[in-house]
């Protein structure tokens, strides 16, 4: 375990130095599922609070599409706070004075872990599209070595939202006696049709810029900006309501009362979203958004059970804890629903919890006392099962 | 009234030879609300059926976003039956063996009606971004202008759904001594922020084309076509409905049973959509999809009218119906409500049929019972009462 030194290459090439890094050699490849043996790789990653001489109070988050370790702590990039200091703090319903929390930027990711950015051993150069195409199950199998390497048998907990829930869900699956308890948030046991368009869309805008050169961007010292900002602007309308929408911008003109008849950013909404495109540039590698998002639309747990989501929690002894959100209309209600109903059906230990928000999927990341406290509820009661002070 | 000849030059950039043509000189220009007296220009159109003796019996039909005036005839550039065959034609609805139909490509679009593409008398090059930015108040204009050449002093019913269907409150608004009955069809009175901000992302993802040229591309011999085709995948998303892809398309894979792990077309929704961008490209002018868009996003039928929309409505005499449909998430049914408050408070006639449909916006141009019956009562009922035989 080693930080990585700091670099002046450009910063999805190197490690993030105010990260932890669990280096894998090329004897310990990940074995992913698109058959290929990724080694040497590295994971890097944040760990807030003590873990307990029992090793039994770990919890794992997991992060969303464009989210990374930084949970808790100051973003070394944005310089903003961390994503979810509402959810994981002291005192907050995953409390660090009680529990030993990690979170660990996902394979194919770009702060740190291995991923299209990186470089190849085999040929001196950034991975670009050579980088094996990654699922979510290679990102809980990269989660599980890292896990393995902290000397932790079984997670407490394991919590995430969005593409973070996705991980959970995994992890239930793929290891089920190494997770206590599962906190999916606005999630869905698969992708559905209209996300892989949603997704497709963001590809083609970021493949669609010249400079993305075929993915050989960073070789050829070029960097698809514009594409990648209209993917991201397009993606951020998902994420919010329609009622959010409104009541934030309505029909506002920027600066003005009236129109002036241009292209100009002449309503506040479209002054926020180019924002929000060349914000999300600065921070985020567009190969790695190709990943991550290919990632999301090849989820389908029940697929690798037959089609039956209820087969694949058979028997789990997991305590489960489902949380949608009204307004959410990309992960809605309705998907947390059927997730639930399987774990109904194979007879496994589940709460279900559905927010009544105006704020769209974004709403997990948001401050939804609600939420909160479904989480704080369910996670002490998960505690005092398992013994934890 | 002519013809325009056969050109080698860009389709956007010549007249549609297959249309009706008619031609208003410098003298007679379209005065536009961005404070443009735009001349000469010509209003490119079909009509269908016979003007009676009284001339009672015009139906004028106006096109959304990516229409055309080629509403119930082959398409000349797709060889495709024209977009609203069901609705309009011999027996149908809007039944050309009683009505005198009329159909317009809008001011600022691309199939033979000045826009963009057509050429700056002031500098003998395509205007592109020097042409005025278009309102749906400026395309009733132009379509007034049309009808005033025709000799019709009144319109017997104005029908359109989606940007048509604003076009058709802007008549009644506009010149409502001069529409008899209207049918304004999964539509809104005013562009909501998150219709705005999807607009918004398209036109950015046109304007980041380098092949775009800041608009000039017709000049420069370029062609934005992968900007305008990412565009369009994502507009197309919003005009269909989450069911609707998941009964179309699903999470099936493309020819084959499992993924490749790549970032091929590997879900048939991603081939769909792709192939959607593609044949987008062929028939429509980028720099028009930027300026219909606009003229959407800043319609605001209130806000003429000191933001009362009641006010709009106030007085008139035109006898209106109103379709929305349960899927439509573009143009939700509340939006229709609002439109039906606003004329009940206006005291007008209007009947109000929310078409229960999964197919989402797109329903509009779609085979949907329900939706002929409503449109044909209604015309029939306003036929008799107009003594139309």
């Amino acid at each position: 375990m080693s930080s990585a030194p700091l670099s002046s290459e450009p910063r999805s090439q190197v490690d993030d130095p105010s990260s932890l890094v669990m280096r894998f050699g090329a004897d310990a490849p990940l074995l992913m599922d698109a058959g290929v043996a990724l080694g040497p790789w590295q994971i890097a990653y944040q760990t807030y609070g003590t873990l307990n001489a029992d090793r039994s109070n770990a919890v794992l988050i997991c992060h969303a599409l464009t989210g990374d370790q930084h949970v808790a702590n100051a973003n070394p990039v944005t310089g903003k706070p961390g994503w979810w200091t509402t959810m994981v703090g002291p005192g907050r319903p995953v409390d660090t004075d009680r529990f030993f929390v990690i979170c660990a930027n996902v394979i194919g990711g770009c702060m740190g872990t291995t991923g299209p950015a990186s470089i190849d051993p085999a040929t001196g150069e950034p991975y670009a599209l050579d980088f094996p195409v990654v699922t979510i199950r290679d990102m809980v199998r990269a989660q599980a070595a890292l896990i393995d390497r902290l000397g932790i048998e079984s997670l407490f907990c394991v919590v995430g939202g969005s593409m973070g829930g996705m991980q959970v869900l995994q992890w239930a699956v793929s290891y089920p006696e190494r997770v206590f308890s599962a906190l999916p948030i606005a999630t869905a046991a698969r992708h559905s049709a209209q996300n892989i368009a949603f997704h497709e869309v963001g590809r083609q805008a970021v493949m669609a810029d010249p400079d993305w050169r075929g993915g050989r961007y960073l070789t050829e010292g070029t960097r698809p900006s514009k594409g990648l900002a209209v993917a991201r602007m397009g993606a951020h309308i998902t994420y919010l309501s329609e009622m959010a929408l409104h009541r934030k911008f309505g029909r506002n003109f920027q600066d003005r009362s009236a129109p002036t008849f241009s292209f100009d950013a002449d309503f506040q909404i479209e002054s926020y979203l180019r924002y929000q495109g060349i914000a999300f540039v600065e921070r985020f590698d567009a190969n790695s958004y190709l990943y991550v998002t290919r990632a999301m639309d090849y989820f389908d747990l029940a697929a690798e059970h037959g089609g039956s989501l209820a087969r694949a929690f058979k028997g789990t002894a997991t305590r489960f804890c489902v949380i949608s959100f009204t307004s959410d209309w990309l992960f809605p209600t309705s998907d947390s629903r059927a997730i639930v109903h399987a774990l109904n059906a194979a007879a496994a230990s589940v709460a279900f919890v559905e927010v009544e928000s105006d704020k769209g999927h974004d709403a997990f990341l948001l401050d939804e006392p609600e939420m909160f406290a479904a989480a704080r509820g369910f996670i002490d009661a998960a505690a005092r099962i398992r013994g934890i002070a």
